[in-house]
């Protein structure tokens, strides 16, 4: 990089504000309508300063995913070193992951804007790890749960696929609608019900009543 | 509205060509940057058969959704008004609602580019109704099962959001992932999981073993 690109004070606050004006202009006038010029102006910040930190628009798009990359894989590391019951560590990842999805709901948003929008020439970046990083941790913890009979043994795929129904459904509560203030308690209260199930007489009670 | 905008033919598979011309569009290029003109160019007709069909690109949009809201109520109705075991009820509503969802994918495509995606000028739909309605109708199944002693008595909300939690995650498989084929077969072992429970002990078993 030119020496002449370099900021003369070199402030990590400038690339704090950066980091957040991108990531608001990004969500309130979409990826591709969003200029160089009117990221560095909302954060008070001239072009080169962005140049240095980033690169280009692209750079600080792919640095906001980045970032929230690295904040997903360490919550599920904390999750994957801990021990305890498997019931515990299931609860443990949800609620690290619904919380880590609350605390940085904007970024959700453009990530959403994105994956689900129409085109906006937004360079590739891998969404669907955050999805499967999660499912391959999940069956894992099943599987083990199954082995040391914590669980019942059965369809993991579909086991897997109901945990993670859950945190989604809460996630995309919090997401819709702020206001109804979906909070950790309320995901606990729906795993609970994965647990333990709805039916009232389980198939297994009727096979041990035969 | 006026007689020369009326089509010299009134070709009923017009109507559809623009329909289905316009959800591919939308999604191609996004609402906002679509036009009535690549709009009747792709249908293979002229303006004045959009706008007597629709009267204008919002219109063709709101009709689009319309007609989808419209299917969506028809498949709720008719397990409402079905009768049998409320777990049967409940798998048919989900199920139902699911094939729907895969049939129309690319109505589901455009309803999420809009309601995830940035600003497009796209006029205002109630898009919450498809969630409220869904998640009221499993309240009230719940309710009635918990009635009648086929479902345990529990938190009807939280059972209510692993249901949908459910079935909006097998929709989302279908959504991102076309390829791997999820269908009926994979949401009813979902569905299992969340009535048989995946704990090995259950805490009603425990209280009972006191």
């Amino acid at each position: 990089m030119a020496a002449e690109m370099v900021p003369a004070t070199n402030d990590v606050r400038a690339r704090d504000r950066l980091f957040r004006a991108a990531i608001e202009l990004f969500n309130r006038m979409g990826y591709a309508a969003t200029t160089v010029r009117e990221i560095v102006e909302a954060a008070g910040v001239t072009k080169p300063v962005l140049y240095y930190y980033f690169g280009s628009k692209e750079g600080i798009y792919l640095a906001i995913l980045e970032e929230a990359r690295k904040a997903f894989q360490a919550r599920v590391d904390a999750v994957q070193q801990s021990g305890g019951r498997v019931r515990e560590r299931i609860f443990s990842l949800s609620r690290e992951l619904f919380r880590l999805f609350r605390e940085n709901i904007e970024v959700v948003r453009l990530v959403h804007a994105v994956y689900y929008g129409p085109p906006q020439g937004a360079p590739p970046f891998d969404f669907d790890a955050f999805h499967y990083t999660f499912e391959a941790v999940l069956e894992h913890l099943i599987e083990e749960g199954v082995r040391v009979g914590e669980l019942r043994p059965g369809n993991i795929r579909a086991m897997v696929t109901a945990l993670h129904g859950a945190t989604g459904a809460c996630m995309e509560i919090a997401l819709a609608h702020p206001e109804v203030g979906v909070d950790e308690t309320e995901l606990d209260q729906v795993l609970e019900v994965i647990f333990e199930g709805i039916a009232r007489q389980k198939r297994r009670d009727k096979e041990q009543h035969r």
